[in-house]
């Protein structure tokens, strides 16, 4: 690809993981039981937690999956389509919190264990970011933009990622394991938001 | 995305598979066994075969992956970058034949099992075409174009997608799991080259 004029952006690759309801930690965790932080995450106040779970589709299961913290008022299940073909499941690309008519699934805990009606989402690539931010790449919240990887062997441009915007956010483009490997995303790889008026790849 | 302009493309996503020698076909499946037909491939002379194995890696491990044919001059195992976080290796993004210096890995079949000096690698994204493809398209053998796909919630364009031309080739774009998984490609999405001198994408 030639090279792009832009600017760059920070992007943290997301495994598969769950939120829960403080209900839904003390079915599967035991009455009482409250989440114990393991790490922060970049987004201000969010962590990775020392709970994991065994989420059961209908052909094979994923276990070990990270609970992040803190709870929410829903649960919601966010995994790559690879593991939707684990798993033997077909769900919706969405946006985190949009979980109205997706897929139910199976959660095991060393507590127990619930089936939650729906919650099962692959997570819709999206970009955190500041009013501050928004404004320095031209960008409003809602707004679909492209964003060019410069990788190893693997270049590409994601098309359809959403801006969020929020004075709680923190500068950083998500995207799942499967968008991740496409790239072949790594330490060295640069994604970048062009300017506008730019055009990105020509022939 | 706006729309493209440009001449589309069949895809195929290329799940993991395993090319044998005649030797490894007879060390995994017995003395004088010969690969079984289960169904031809695209590409014309091409086939999925009865037979699969088992693929070692240090971590973990992978079952029931298929054996494609005829056999070849060298092993070979193409796995996606998901496979080698499962398997617990890191296998460089290849063209198919060139193995040189990639890693090794231990392969099991129900008539024993063989450990190889090299042949794991992720398949370069590539397009198989004729020379009258390449030639109604502008392209060249071993030349990179950026290939643009629309899908649904998830378009994007890969860039370093390498054209390969034979006659004996039959016009398809082969990508990986990962890769399909990222543009959530399926059988309503669309591949398409863009026309020499188009920009692909604007803000």
């Amino acid at each position: 690809m030639d090279r792009i004029e832009g600017l760059t952006l920070p992007v943290a690759i997301s495994a598969r993981h769950v939120h829960l309801t403080d209900a839904s930690v003390e079915t599967l965790f035991g009455v009482g039981h409250q989440l114990t932080e393991r790490n922060p995450l970049s987004q201000p106040g969010q962590f990775a937690c020392e709970e994991t779970v065994t989420v059961v589709g209908p052909k094979r299961r994923l276990e070990r999956v990270r609970v992040l913290g803190p709870t929410r008022s829903r649960d919601q299940v966010e995994i790559s389509r690879t593991d939707e073909f684990a798993l033997g499941v077909d769900a919706p690309v969405r946006r985190s919190g949009d979980v109205a008519g997706s897929p139910g699934v199976r959660l095991v805990g060393p507590a127990g264990e619930l089936t939650l009606a729906e919650g099962l989402i692959c997570a819709w690539r999206h970009i955190h970011m500041t009013p501050a931010d928004a404004e320095r790449y031209g960008v409003s919240d809602g707004e679909m933009v492209e964003v060019a990887i410069d990788s190893d062997d693997r270049d590409l441009i994601f098309g359809d990622v959403l801006v969020r915007v929020s004075s709680k956010y923190r500068l950083e483009m998500h995207i799942d394991t499967d968008e991740g490997n496409a790239a072949n995303f790594d330490a060295d790889s640069e994604a970048m938001l062009p300017e506008v008026g730019t055009a990105m790849l020509r022939r």
